[in-house]
């Protein structure tokens, strides 16, 4: 009898079971598709932060257009602007077409200092799905790489205007920007032999400033000065439109959001929220910097100093936004601040002619910056440091000078004594940036 | 004894069963919240993309505003920009109120050629939630599509610059994006007549980008050239500002990012990803199609048809960008880059006087793009596309032309020729752009 | 025989459970997977829109220097870029420093007047993660908060331009952004005082824009006009460069897409798609109220009204965005308008000279959005919102008056007369900002 109540009863409990069990099977395939929906929301969420960030590194190039254009004077203003339009177009069109495929040429275990995966754009296996990466697909990979590889040519036009010949830019920048930038970046970035050293650049104040800014050296080097421009004390030929400078400096910082927040090549909350903070943190200390020893040295609220203090410090917290805290951001900024000064400086001591100050703020502040990680970045050496940007050095100087060199003893590098005085608009591109009647009005 | 042992160890193994079961509940409860979190996390990823598209669309606006300042003549400039300001405020105003319910009527199954759901924003049944569609809700539709709507009225003001009638433009405005441009959307967009035959437009090639060309063609047609334009050989109007022109190109460009990868309708990233990177190869082999082009014809680096040739390759790639290859999207862009060169030439003999290119850029280009997807387009049809093509052409234009026909034989379009010859900012704004103070500083 | 048939049949049905339940463990261990994932991802989608509203807010640091640069003399461009490039600067880095400790200084149960969480940032217990708020990490917050706090000591700076001292502006806006305003953030947004009314000011138009508002007019009682501005009829000293204010405007309205938008402080689809919605239309009405009062009073198409009339309407909406509709959004816009252009007549009368429209556009307008929440807002009280608006007042001018009134009394707060009819560029930083070159080409 107890038997059988205790029969009873396990039957009934069964059927509870039973009923549970079956009752479960409709949320686990629930369970299950949520599990798939949770994981492309993720990607959605990554990709949309990587979109927004290309996009931003992007309108970088309005920034560099807009400084250049700023920096230079008004009868070279087409041919600047010119060069930073076409420099994007060539090098994402190149990227499209080798320098992906150099940059990452999928090393692999063992890293090494050149391969190529073949020319064009070509899907993964999987497809242009999330089996690509888990926070984005192959084309916003692409795209977001493209817009790094454009903004790193463009460093070099704006210390190399007022005396170079268009054709012979243009010519540097395909090699540059086609075969230079994606190799040395591949050396880093596309886990090649520098990466295996243990060198860490976040963003590229080395791989993309101080590769651009070395390559701006190698130039201004070669071409020598605009003529007059040494003459006599001070500068001659002051910044044709500082309004036009403001409008650079401030979207070159607005595209730096993208550019580091994107490097980190996810949504990840944690960290982009960190290198957002830090690179608006090191562009405020580099102005403050900068601001602080220019009026100290030059007795003037020197206004151009200034927007490089800002781009300074935004180089050189490139290369650690990442592992650094807020308050090493402020210090890493206002030292580039310090140093963009002092080298523009220096520039002048050696009579280096470079317009717009690429070499002071991309390539010093861009060593500089790459040096501070192995001083406050966690877990970092200085000497990897040291070693990557004596080998990024090396490269990008090299081969920029290399190119360079072989333009001028060919084709020439630099315009007519003529052109030059008379400006490269009318003579290279036959129109004036702006017309008389364009200004010509009475308040 | 047996069966005794056997039911204690069902008894046992009931009570597990239990236990698991009682354990479950919350696990359950969770699920069930969780599979309603990834909905909703799905919703907010996608949301998100589509209002940054929005804002992107939005700052498009400056960048025509920039570009017709850029290629208009100074004494026009206010008005120019006058005109940039007030049509997107006419155009979100009127979208709001009449435009977005022309535009979606719920054609339904029936597809036809004209509905309308009633003046107003209203939500709909759900509110304002995923209800509405999977991926945003009615807020952000309205919004997206109101910026769409503005940018159409703009493409018409740069054609009939410098000589319009502020008050004819004005009401030609609200006419076209109150009535013309939703009418016209509705068919394809709002389900309506034209979509039903296999026509493919993806983010507005024709229905926005012809649309606006038709437009601008039918002005400049019923306008006549500006006084002197075509009386030697060459443009005596160059543009004023080729800074303001190339800041409202990369505006544009960097527009485009939101325009077509928010015509995705969702953060799909998949889709979006190969939209970005098919607009941004679009617009780079425009440039270089253009560029190569006029450097052939022209003997010169012409610097206006680089520009052009960029917002040519993004008018071709906007009807297709979601079903082309990147290697078709060059292609697409590198023959718009030409065929903007040709239309440039073209106008300038049919002696139609054009002041930003507007008819080359979005009608020809507008045009091409679309018929382009019927060569290269997945699953497309050429003939629809010719069909979508002529029917847009039809409507647009005809509109256009009674509409600016019917302004010129009533209160006429166009100003005195003492304030062509003047100005428009003295007489119909009493100000200049710029002072003379504004650049009478010593350098 | 019964009975055990039923045993046997018990014993699978157990051992079906069994597996059942064995089964599920995998399932459940994704359950809770699924579940942590899904908050994270919920996480990084609101991350990502903060993010991007940060980035937004910021470049309205460019929109405010284009606008001042665009309304004032050429002789002080310079200068007011300056200003309006160091500004944010400061701004920023005393955020970093107290400003975000005085605003959020954990008030609590008790909420009062006074708070500070102690110098410099510091990572809450749970580290920088979603512990932190559901919807963002400490650091974005810090962000976006830090780039409210910079915007609104720029308000200032256009009022007080083209006379005074920069060092004195330099010192007023270190007290201004580290102390006047994070205080006063702090009785609403830090829990404090004010909010404990039922005060509602959504996104700052009386916490942000009337706080700036209040210390412009402060400023220019203590300032005085500039020479000459009130001699004639008229404003003698028109906008040098209405291109600049349009290239401003439109960057201000892009910016307050992030200013509204992030300040929903997630990314809530339904609430974020209403307010994006209702800040577009605020604005568009305010462009058109501006339009048709200014075109009655002043017989003309006066732009600079339009332009000012768009912000009026964003500065108006911007503290109900979120419980307003979008109908209730166009009154207050269209009113904010009308607002703005009696404003600028009200201040022509009493001869304060506001060289912008600061005080017309932030401070009225700023106070009528706040008050119009009290009409239309869901659940608002008139009383509260009155309350709140004469709290805030008579701290930020009483706050402002003092510090001016210190300045003006010590080390002086204005320029020489040479100084000022010079031009501040040439004294204070030895450039103009534009070259007679930049201008002098023949078109």
């Amino acid at each position: 009898m107890e038997n059988s109540l205790l029969l009873i009863q396990s039957v009934l409990t069964i059927m509870d079971a039973k009923l549970l069990t079956v009752a479960m099977l409709a949320p686990m395939q629930e369970v299950a598709e949520t599990a798939e929906a949770a994981k492309e929301v993720f990607m959605n969420a990554s990709n949309v932060w990587m979109m927004v960030c290309a996009a931003l590194v992007f309108i970088m190039n309005l920034g560099f257009a807009s400084v250049e254009a700023g920096f230079s004077q008004t009868k070279n203003t087409v041919n600047i602007l010119f060069k930073n339009a076409i420099t994007p177009v060539i090098g994402i069109l190149l990227y499209a077409l080798c320098g992906f495929n150099l940059m990452y040429p999928g090393f692999g275990d063992v890293p090494g200092w050149f391969g190529f995966a073949g020319f064009g754009l070509s899907l993964p296996e999987g497809g242009n799905t999330a089996a690509y990466a888990a926070g984005y697909p192959y084309y916003t990979d692409f795209l977001f790489q493209a817009m790094f590889a454009a903004t790193t040519a463009t460093i070099v036009s704006g210390a190399v205007a007022e005396r170079i010949k268009f054709s012979a830019y243009l010519i540097f920048t395909i090699f540059f920007v086609g075969v230079v930038y994606p190799i040395c970046g591949s050396w880093q970035w596309g886990y090649g032999m520098v990466s295996s050293w243990g060198f860490h650049d976040f963003a590229g104040s080395t791989l993309v400033h101080s590769v651009g800014g070395w390559g701006a050296l190698a130039g201004i080097i070669l071409l020598g000065p605009r003529i007059g421009r040494f003459a006599g004390k001070g500068n001659p030929f002051p910044a044709s439109n500082l309004a036009f400078a403001t409008i650079g400096v401030f979207i070159l910082w607005l595209g730096w959001f993208g550019f580091n927040g994107g490097s980190v090549l996810s949504s990840d909350p944690a960290l982009t929220s960190l290198v957002l903070t830090n690179t608006t943190l090191g562009a405020c200390a580099g102005a403050v910097g900068a601001f602080i020893l220019a009026t100290i040295l030059l007795k003037t609220y020197d206004y151009g100093m200034v927007l490089n203090g800002i781009l300074a410090g935004l180089v050189g917290i490139t290369a650690g936004a990442d592992v650094v805290s807020p308050m090493e951001s402020i210090y890493i900024g206002f030292i580039a601040g310090i140093l963009v000064v002092l080298a523009v400086q220096l520039l002048e001591k050696l009579k280096l002619d470079d317009v717009v100050g690429a070499v002071p703020v991309h390539l010093v502040c861009g060593v500089w910056g790459t040096l501070a990680v192995g001083i406050w970045g966690t877990d970092m050496s200085f000497i990897a440091q040291l070693k990557g940007v004596a080998v990024y050095g090396a490269a990008a100087f090299g081969a920029s000078f290399i190119l360079f060199a072989a333009l001028k003893y060919t084709m020439g590098i630099r315009v007519s004594v003529e052109e030059e005085t008379e400006g490269l608009d009318i003579h290279e591109h036959g129109v004036h940036a702006y017309t008389t009647s364009a200004v010509g009005n009475k308040g």
